[in-house]
């Protein structure tokens, strides 16, 4: 979402974790990922910097892959926060989820210069693991598609 | 390769393919993997930067993504450059693939501060197709695992 009226998901990570240099609000150098819903669907939009080239005039695919990534975790946050009786707004810290697997297939040359759109389908596939198959758009064009397995964060990830 | 002795295939890819943020020797603020020859294996060497952060302590998974599939495009050029009678430093521009498909699985959190080691193996699937099965380690510890699809750039990356 680069729309800042609607809230986040990632608007409401605790600040211990919301560092990811894909998504957290607190980390001045990355590239702030937002994820909300949209009905049934996530929604993440991102505009790609110039940098972040493929070939010039194609985005980058590690950029794609990051945004699926983000929009992954973002996701699973979001179903389970609902199922957990919260949305983005109720002031309820979200639960934090991490990455087990990440699959991209690239699909087209994505151009620059314009916003990616990813949509999210989330499915539960046990309390703590959630899949999240994501599509890539440029304007009603399919550039790439993933899937996220996403993980309540272990406790292997606290100091 | 972070030991710039050595000859990497990206310090050869012709300057118009050598934008790439995550490899390209052009683009300056990439993170400029660089992938050679370890025998029948291939190496990328690459500290993340302190603000590549999942957790705080902890490397991003976009950017062990893109790692893997820079290097496994990288690692695709070297076998079909080998295969076609060159080797980096001949002076001869190696081909450039694209990524078609990459997956990662996210085995350990791994820990910032330390030298990714991106391993790779590479398999031939079609004349213009390469797997390339990656493993990345910091020291001993396997943290990592990827697989690429990497193809010979599509004419319809060419503006």
């Amino acid at each position: 979402m680069e729309n800042h009226s609607v809230i986040a998901i990632q608007d409401e990570y605790a600040e211990d974790f919301a560092w990811c240099y894909g998504c957290g609000r607190l980390n001045k150098e990355g590239h702030h990922f937002r994820t909300a819903w949209n009905g049934e669907e996530t929604v993440t939009l991102y505009e790609p910097k110039k940098v972040h080239t493929a070939i010039p005039g194609f985005v980058y695919g590690g950029l794609i892959a990051s945004l699926v990534d983000c929009h992954g975790t973002g996701s699973a946050s979001l179903a389970l926060h609902r199922k957990n009786g919260f949305e983005p707004g109720s002031g309820e810290a979200p639960p934090r989820f991490v990455t087990a697997s990440l699959h991209v297939d690239y699909l087209k040359p994505t151009p620059q210069g314009v916003i990616l759109k990813a949509v999210g389908k989330i499915e539960e596939i046990h309390p703590k693991k959630f899949k999240v198959k994501t599509k890539v758009y440029t304007g009603d064009t399919l550039c790439a598609t993933g899937e996220v397995i996403g993980v309540v964060m272990p406790a292997s990830f606290s100091k």
